[in-house]
């Protein structure tokens, strides 16, 4: 045997270790259980894809970060950077089979080289969903449901939805007669809940040219606050005069008028005409969600409108709208909340395992009880009590079943409560089913 | 506007459209949730590893197929061509806090730059899961309880795990003397179900070096066949002794034995002296499962114990045992087998949207349904019915609910079965609890 190779993941990758996968895995099972419920439909796209296709499509940021390189036929190809362009190059391509509307939902990784020293991962998986191929605001008032029930069902009661529109802003824009710096303006204005007035301000001045005048308009946006009504009114005078204003804050009011009927909570709901979002291709409603209890690691969940997906790819026009789970960073959330349990099994029985001329009665057992719906471990040889139970205690088992020569004379099984601590005797009938009731009762 | 972008996947590379898509997440549902029940638990790894790790650690072919590349910082990368060697190096570099025996299962996406003339795919998802850090034949025994489950919970009940152990292949080459030439023989086995006897024979010879009547022998491995308590005293005969052999026949008849004890249907389980496995690192029990009606596409859950997963990065041997399930070449044997509905919607009821007077209405219905634990879909406008319901028919909404201005004055909703082609009026109480038992009827 030669020197061994050092087991490390490259810098900005990490493991998921099965204490930090199973809470991983069970919110991707909540999103796409959630996503089914209003009939979004599921798809898969490959992780390389030609290097034309994705090249150009983020932003110069997202260019520098793409991992590109040329492959086994000499043609270059890249690693998908999101799942927005892919899903772009998807429906054009298979258009006549999708049909529209087209409501898709992808849950996959995505790389970026990124600069690792702003804590940020060159891998993380993205839950997008969108509605394809429709003007309706039906589908924007169902995009704030699905992330209402998405974070409801995840386990947060506390979270805000803000939304905002396009055109709201374009339309305060026009009437300040800086339509031309739109893209800018928008930009500075995004970062406020990182940099603060001051910074945005700085901003607006000194690479958007605004006047200190004008800078102090586009920030009255972040100081409209209260009663969503209220603010809804306050649009409306801000706007007054641009038709493609008073569009949008027409759009808001229905946006949130469907909301609120199809079961989003008022206070889970709030009109701030401050989101801009970055991205260029929003011309609609935009949304960002930020938790009650930590505004601070910004939004788990955003997206938008956009009037035409495809361009690059298609002359269809596609307008559509979705908006993307941040899977990993609510994961970090919650792990800093405390919401996730320091398990690492996914079974909450276990089998000690006393002596090899009984495998097979605890095989038999096993599988009945896996039979009726329980997951099981079972140990896989006759190491010492202590250190079976050490090992069921140090993953989280919940409950042990102990069957050692005396409880098989006895026809009999003690389930040791690993959490309270107490055991007691169960008889072992042929199917198990006092056994069965028993367990099901103490994991409830 | 400037050219198009021609909208393609590459070469070897597919996308998954919703109708694919949703029985594949349905499989890699129904893997996790088997995996679960006997308590393996998720871990998850990073798309690209060093190259160092991955490179020189499958064979020759899979060198040669890796995707490889310097990243941003000039380091070598590459993507995982299996799931194997990452799990070999995450356990040696989380080994203290993971502790053994580790039961992991991981479903991901691996890459290789395979030929496509030969049908295969360069991206495809890989479905293990493995017992490490344990010499029990409990392990080995749970491992075919497990692709037992999987088959018949994805649907299959006809199919039959072959299984053998390499000791009794090593067993019989050493009472031949043909220890040395192990590898070469073993990879010529493997072939069988492939090229038949003759082109083993002659791999055999012209390879191996053996000579026509050691060949001969060696084939004779393929012409045992019938009971397995027959087989087992067959082998027992072949490998007399040779210690090694008379171990391998003793674990083959104790994981035999714990199958069958731990549920596995007897006509199931076939013991196949023949089968080899081509991987080199196989120690043990060997498996290989094939479906009845679809023999010819090979193993859909393939694997095998061995001494030491992570020889190369830890100095801790690891023995262990597992499989691994081929989902897309599952998923190609159901769509031949007509096993896949062809269905490209989650959500069995569909809405139709007559009035955008009525929309808050019908958002309330939809809610209301969900929360009854149906999955909805509304149609985002009011287009022409005929148009919605062929919407509705081509995605496979099972059931349309149509609502107009009559119906909301009547307090009633039209309930049409788009599979039977029935229609049945029922009355629209505030809890909407007619409909919701009607419609749970009607799906069952």
């Amino acid at each position: 045997m030669g020197t061994l190779i050092p087991a490390r993941t490259l810098k900005g990758f990490r493991d998921y270790l099965p204490q930090m996968m199973i809470p991983r895995e069970r919110i991707m099972e909540i999103a796409r259980r959630v996503y089914r419920s209003y009939g979004f439909v599921p798809i898969d796209t490959p992780a390389l894809e030609y290097l034309e296709i994705l090249a150009g499509k983020g932003s110069e940021e997202t260019d520098k970060q793409l991992y590109r390189f040329q492959d086994h036929g000499g043609r270059w190809v890249a690693l998908r950077f999101d799942l927005t362009v892919p899903a772009a190059r998807f429906t054009a391509q298979h258009l006549n089979e999708l049909g529209t509307p087209f409501k898709r939902y992808h849950i996959a990784p995505v790389w970026r080289g990124e600069n690792t020293q702003r804590g940020r991962y060159r891998e993380f998986v993205q839950c997008d969903f969108d509605t394809i191929g429709t003007h309706s605001l039906t589908s924007d008032i169902e995009t704030t449901l699905v992330i209402h029930d998405l974070l409801r069902a995840i386990g947060f009661r506390e979270f805000t939805i803000r939304i905002n529109n396009r055109r709201v802003l374009n339309g305060l824009l026009e009437r300040l007669g800086l339509s031309d710096r739109a893209v800018l303006i928008l930009r500075a204005l995004d970062k406020w809940g990182k940099i603060g007035s001051e910074g945005v301000k700085r901003e607006l001045e000194e690479v958007a040219g605004l006047t200190a005048e004008q800078a102090a308009e586009v920030l009255r946006l972040t100081e409209i606050h209260g009663d969503m009504d209220e603010v809804l009114s306050r649009a409306e005078r801000l706007v007054q005069g641009s038709a493609v204003g008073e569009e949008g804050v027409a759009e808001l009011r229905e946006v949130v008028r469907g909301a609120v009927a199809g079961g989003v909570a008022r206070e889970c709901l709030i009109v701030d005409l401050a989101i801009a979002r970055g991205l260029d291709y929003y011309t609609g409603t935009i949304y960002e969600t930020f938790l009650a209890a930590l505004p601070g690691i910004g939004s788990v969940c955003s997206g938008g409108r956009y009037d035409n997906l495809a361009a690059l790819f298609t002359t269809q026009p596609l307008p559509g709208v979705g908006a993307s789970l941040g899977l990993d960073r609510l994961l970090a959330a919650m792990e800093e909340l405390g919401m996730l349990e320091a398990v690492s099994t996914t079974a909450p029985v276990f089998i000690v395992f006393f002596d090899h001329q009984h495998r097979d009665d605890y095989l038999r057992l096993a599988a009945q009880l896996r039979t009726a719906g329980l997951a099981v471990e079972l140990y896989p040889e006759p190491k010492k009590l202590a250190q079976q139970l050490k090992y069921a205690d140090r993953r989280g088992h919940r409950v042990a079943i102990l069957i050692g020569e005396d409880e098989f004379r006895k026809g009999v099984c003690q389930v040791k409560d690993l959490k309270a601590g107490t055991q007691s005797e169960v008889p072992l009938d042929p199917q198990c089913s006092a056994l069965i009731e028993h367990l099901q009762r103490l994991l409830g």
